[in-house]
């Protein structure tokens, strides 16, 4: 989301802030919502945090970054916070131990939630008082992304959490809404070869991973106009997909031997044929619906066995621009969209952005020019670029304007807890 | 405890079971009380569990070897919990994975207790309605006295949960307890070698790894009068003994080097001194109290630098014997003793009972003729009798009619997060 | 094995001690002499040991102990030796790393028996020019038992080594032997209980763990008068031994489903039926021999599912001593003894000792008073009490005269490499 | 090594093929040479192998993909050779165990050079009467060149394991070898930006994954004239380059973190000041050297810490054809190449090839349009193609004709065994 474009006066502009700085800490309260003291405790695995850790780390991110140097005589609210919801910055401090996150039972959830409370309180104060400077909106602007981002890992994690109870229980309940009942039939656009503008550095906010701005030269390619079905994806374990050493790239299938794997992470095989676990608990697979939770390995394996690639992120970000140039792109669908909405619905036409992270054969590399920023907040993004793969236009679980053409989000190849899926590309 | 001792009238006796089984059961209540809902979903590490774990894993004990097999129409209070809150019991299914005790969300703290109200009220119903034969007076005085295991448990556990906060918070406040002010004078007892009858086979309750009762020639030793005190342990550490490879054995001089350890697990050496973590917790360290927490490679180090050795099981089974005619040992102390009254108030005499569990250099065995039940009941302790070692004593976290001369508690020899300590032996 | 026994003159002992040294070293190489250069260097696992470190081990054993202390003016052969080839006597500074030993290329093979040789010349010299203590014929009685104590080691070691390549390549061929063609029928010795002499202290050899001798009161007992075949195994792995968890100690059992084990080690499940990895190679098992390459985990159980037990390593002396006194058991057969005789020839009477070795119920501990010496030499032993089991009566490997009734083996429950087997004993 | 290129008559072609056929196979033997049998055993980590398999998998490769499919009536040497000796081809069945190499000490080196020498023998054979269709000649250029690439990791492989030992020994002796006596200055080569021809299609032998030939789009770019030296890599680490967060790769931080690792792979800290492992044994370290046995993670936290970045890898190829254009490059030199020539003396120049394996920033992906062959050599290089780095220019131990600039080795970013070094980019 951006909050600083355009011109406007003083007081319009802090009247507007305030309400997307509200609008969004709501929204992640909201997500919280349907759980239980203890499933916010959770942490499943090293990579995900709890939902306790993500409300208080999005807190800190505000203190930190704002509170502490803008806010004139700003007390931290608890000291110890400053290291336990640390996540990544060695600027600031050695942060906590990440896989022992779920360990920390006090603060308790209430202290966290006066600790939101608190903040936000010192962030209106802020607004008040303090001359919104560029650094201040950036860091606003930044803070506001970031939240939004731990939005969708909040749903992730618990999905993963909630996954490994043997009662599989629902996040929360699927009671009103429509289920897929036909996939469209799959397209392959064009997109002629030529230069590509690449990247962001406009007005909106973009993170610093985006830019800087270039044009990248790209050969002719076709692009499948939707993501592919789990009724494809299941065609290809039927034709023993996980068994053929040949489709898969080494790493990934040393993992799959490794693992003993047959299918994607949330698939169960049942005497009632294949289940899914979903946010609503396990469901009966929906051959209709984009494959989702997929690693990098099986997104690529699936292409290979289908005679097709992955498209690069560059690839992705053209046919994405041609598509907005012809037809809109998808511009009302996004005020629609409303989390958990199920994918299907969303699925009728031909749309790059808010149905599942696409996997693209891209590693997450820099764009020519790249610096990181010399303080904390240079760790944001910079750091990461080794060993990981881009993905590219955001989920059903993303806010939906926090979706852009030329976000560059990334994880490394074997993970499959992110709402991935996989668009197929050809020559 | 023992609830089935001596005749008594049939109403008499439910009166008498019923009154021990409320008590029991509101003790473990107690010890949860002063934990927030996230300190009960806590696990540490694999061998602790949950708080929450422990209220439902001692409930699912009643449920299943008393009210399942004899209680007419008892219907499980949820099907799922006979998974997963066995703890070991393979002849009742695979055991749901006791590292990811602490991944369990749901069942919610509050379905918990409900489920320990629903058993409490059945087992009622039983003692009204089912005549209570042996094999049910047996069970239900092991369904208590495993609870009051699991109530050691709930608090070793919690404690190293807790621990590992970097916040150091406390599971109670030591509001107005006395502090230790002096320790007693170590004196030694000489025994003399002999015929010893070891174990239990009376009419109170105890577990069938007391028995059978036997013979066992010992020769003359002698026992210290108390156990080893932090301002004694303090001298090995200055004296160098984490670094002297040859007063230890050679499995826990690798763990030693390994882990790089230089002192017991809840020291914390502070720019303020040395530093304990206890329940009360992060305290300066009492020289005058037990040390506690020792691992038996520490145990055993320490012994072997005092130019003493550890007691074998059977020692300490005939000087706490052989104390207890002469001077009725303890036995009015074991009245007044609470949960965590600290160690030092304890200590002032002879005392074998009720201070720390001790080790012992014995390995844990059966007794000559030993043999487990064909149940499930028998997995309780006969598949565990290999690579430990025998604890005995009780702690001053053990219930104190828990406590007995014959108890034979065991963990492996690398454990310390129980209430361990030392009490040297010499011939 | 002893050589300093009884009263001699000095040359004659000078004499006797030369031909048993040169004997027992000659022996050690008769071992190696079927393998190529390339075998000689191999590790397996971090347990073993290659063959070419036992050589040099050996070898340096003698000059750390003797030639350094008493022999004037020696010389190291090489100083980095002294670092290479200590086992685990740390009072000699850090050993090198112990699953490090099979990337040590250099000195190689021509080195080490040069290394040898020189030894061997220093020895010689030693004993012409030094008087015989009572310390350094001590040291030299332990040193031979040591190279003994190794051989078998490289027999065992070399067999693992060999056993992971797929092509089962034999360690020697067994061209002439007879194979066993029938078992002998199983008795029960009955022995009667009383207090039992344990442990050895007169003139000839013993280990410093054999000691004190002691009484040790036993309850009666029976005992089984052979070791329990192959085809008896066979049987409880036909009766689904390795599925039945209740036959199974609870860290075994976990051992069974961690590595999905259904047979032991060295057994292979081939379309021709079981067969067998030997030191002739692959082999068809034969249901005569006895059963061999068992875990004591293997053994606990098999002893379960038969209704019997294993014998503590007191009942398994004094049943040994018995026989002797009553039939000078199995002296004959001693003195016919060469390494790798079929078992099963050896079988066909009641013959504890030479087989393999015996697990037995007790822990490795201390007997009562049992003091390691001050020097590094008593790292020997004493460090190893615990963890570990007690086996008992030698192996085929191990050299006759090396072998005697108060022997006390040990290793940890998990290991089967070595020759070890199992008699059942019940009360 | 291109054997095929240009038109030649049948007969000059054979003697062509086989006079390279035979220098090559000649070559790797003369590698091995200075080995004693031990050291062609020995494996130090899964990354590397033993000399003896390198030995003989290169020939095993000959044996697969020309003999078996191309020369009439051809019998397997050892039909075990085809499993054991499979490097990564599933498509020929599951490789033999790679972390497992070390331990198969039979085949003996003798019968591995018996082999070698049956395979030259049938490969003469197959020259001498079967037609050099173009199949076959791209399978024997495909050969050489494989065993060429084994030729340099035979000497990584070794130098890997002979660092292990504590005597530090080495592979052969540098009796009369030029040190460096100065280092170059370092000079900025100015690059236009511009369309690049990247990769290689003539007629010349190459690799795979050097096609398809494109066009790549670069912008202005400088590169330096030599690769860094020891002495600047020392000013990192003097100016606490280790411990400085911020100048490293997450990942590459982690890891430094956990190993605790202060400096390069074959770099010691002693008494007498930094010392390198070498080839040549322990040496002191040469300040006017290249840094060698860099990670990528190492590499590139000394370029951020410099204020300048790695190259692309189609910058390092756009800069080398360009000096080639204008001084046709390290001509003569490569000539003179010989294994283990001191690096220094090849130094005084702008050259980019030969020296050392120069780590670029980008990821190892295909060339757009790139398809692995479907049969098993397909497996050759495009299933490797995720999570690694590539590397470019080969070091002075690649075979000089084996080097071209369009080559692209690959390398896990934490990999530092291999020949690698640095060269500074900036924009």
């Amino acid at each position: 989301m951006t909050i600083f474009a355009g011109e406007v006066s003083l007081e319009e502009l802090q009247q507007r802030v305030l309400l997307a700085y509200q609008r969004v800490r709501g929204e992640t309260e909201c997500l919280a919502a349907p759980l239980s003291v203890e499933d916010m405790q959770l942490q499943s695995m090293p990579d995900a945090s709890p939902t306790k850790w993500h409300l208080a780390h999005t807190s800190w991110f505000f203190e930190t970054f704002l509170l502490a140097p803008y806010l004139p005589n700003y007390q931290l609210f608890d000291p110890h916070f400053h290291h336990l919801f640390n996540s990544y910055y060695n600027s600031l401090g050695t942060p906590y131990s990440r896989p022992q996150r779920g360990v920390i039972s006090r603060p308790g959830i209430e202290r966290i939630y006066a600790y939101r409370q608190s903040v936000d309180t010192a962030i209106e104060q802020l607004l008040d008082i303090v001359p919104i400077t560029s650094t201040i909106s950036a860091l606003l602007d930044l803070g506001l992304n970031h939240e939004q981002q731990h939005q969708e890992l909040l749903l992730t994690d618990i999905k993963h959490a909630l996954s490994m109870n043997p009662m599989a229980p629902a996040y929360s309940e699927n009671t009103h809404e429509e289920e897929a009942e036909r996939v469209a039939a799959l397209c392959w656009l064009e997109i002629p070869g030529g230069f590509y503008g690449i990247g962001s550095d406009g007005e909106d906010f973009f993170f610093d991973n985006e830019g800087p701005v270039h044009q990248q030269f790209l050969p002719d390619f076709s692009i499948a106009s939707r993501l592919v079905s789990n009724a494809e994806y299941l065609e290809f374990i039927e034709d023993r997909g996980y068994q053929q050493h040949r489709l898969w790239l080494s790493d990934g299938w040393s993992l799959v031997q490794k693992n003993d794997q047959k299918h994607p992470l949330y698939w169960r095989e049942t005497k009632d044929g294949w289940q899914q676990y979903t946010l609503h608990g396990l469901q009966p697979l929906n051959g209709f619906e984009p494959v989702h939770h997929l690693s990098f390995y099986e997104a690529d394996a699936f292409a290979t066995w289908a005679g097709k690639r992955l498209p690069t992120e560059f690839e992705w970000e053209a046919a994405a621009c041609h598509l907005r140039q012809v037809n809109q792109l998808a511009s009302a669908n996004l005020l629609e969209k409303r989390y958990l909405k199920p994918l299907a619905a969303q699925n009728g036409h031909t749309q790059f952005l808010g149905d599942l992270w696409e996997w693209t054969s891209s590693a997450y590399l820099p764009y020519h020019g790249f610096k990181a920023h010399k303080d904390a907040v240079g760790e944001y993004n910079g750091k990461f670029m080794c060993n990981q793969k881009v993905l590219r236009g955001g989920s059903f679980a993303t806010p939906s304007d926090h979706i852009r053409i030329s976000y560059r989000n990334f994880f490394y190849p074997h993970q499959a807890w992110q709402f991935t899926g996989v668009r197929l590309a050809g020559d």
